[in-house]
């Protein structure tokens, strides 16, 4: 039986992850393999339920409870979705993991990007994909994709543009952390070379 | 202003924890304070929400998962019910904490009793309670208290005798590691005996 991989995608909204995932699997579909596509927050049952407290909830949410909840989904998702699908020998694409959750709340400055780290490594008993793909971006860039009215920068703007560029920073150090585990793409260059690329890594990691 | 103090009660089902809490709390107010009576899970509107998901999802969750799930629950309880309520300089008396599951984990064998510790501390940035009531019981006589019915003892009672043997275990050891917070009490001795040792040290606890 062909061994499973797990391929996960991050970078900041607007850098294309979606649109990669979707070139990724049909791809894989054409190959013949089984592509199981899923997220967290939200990828298993229990997680929708979990999702719903995060984002849903009236009222803030601790900071420390937060980030355990979605510990929480996390291990429950890897549990009980990612590890049977790669134990079928079948291909896990997932948009955002471990690393989304240390770049973000690194960014943040709530919480210490390295504890998440650890909380997630916990969660999961150690389980980091054989491939993650970052899409980097500028954020300045990802942000027009994403909203294309030429409206002036406020001073909220430039708190979030400021985020944002943490944000950047921190997935590019993890990435330099594990360049066998990262695959670093320039998010500007066009779609199909971007997918030619992806697929060529996953190639080599099904071979 | 007077400062808050905070009690919480360990020991097995049937150890008489909230007669003894109930008859601190009554004696408390006769003094004048401000008690608040709390629990975990569920001691908060978010953790009210998180033990639905515990206590009624249908399917398994995934062992970490749940203790995650435990652990966003005590996050979030201590943030907004008992550190507000320290700072207010009440009491808070709660049923079971931190010690709880750190024993029964430990004696269901699935995770690590001192991992969960760990994760407990790091949810609640070290909050640990100024006292701590052990009401220590074999957990045959405990049994017999909960459940007066003479019927035999089958392999699967047996099995869970063994396992609150463990539990009960696990708590002394706990207390025997931290003397300075832990009281423990002999459970099978009268109730206002009880109660009279344990208002005792909260009186200290309280100048």
């Amino acid at each position: 039986m062909t061994r499973g991989i797990w391929v996960t995608l991050e970078g900041g909204d607007g850098s294309g992850k979606t649109t990669q995932a979707t070139l990724l699997e049909r791809w894989l579909a054409e190959q013949g393999r089984t592509v199981v596509r899923t997220r967290e927050p939200g990828g298993s049952e229990v997680g929708v339920l979990i999702r719903e407290i995060v984002l849903h909830h009236r009222g803030d949410i601790a900071p420390r409870a937060e980030a355990l909840l979605y510990a929480a989904d996390r291990a429950h998702h890897v549990a009980t979705v990612v590890r049977p699908a790669l134990a079928r020998g079948e291909v896990v694409i997932q948009d955002r993991y471990l690393d989304s959750s240390v770049a973000y709340q690194g960014a943040g400055r709530v919480l210490d990007g390295g504890e998440i780290r650890d909380l997630s490594l916990w969660a999961t008993e150690g389980a980091l994909p054989d491939l993650t793909v970052l899409l980097d971006l500028d954020p300045s860039v990802a942000r027009g994709r994403l909203d294309a009215a030429d409206k002036p920068f406020d001073r909220l703007e430039a708190e979030k543009s400021a985020f944002h560029e943490r944000v950047r920073a921190a997935f590019l150090a993890l990435a330099a952390a594990e360049p066998e585990r990262f695959l670093v793409l320039d998010a500007s260059r066009p779609v199909d070379e971007l997918a030619a690329a992806i697929r060529s890594r996953v190639a080599d990691a099904l071979e």
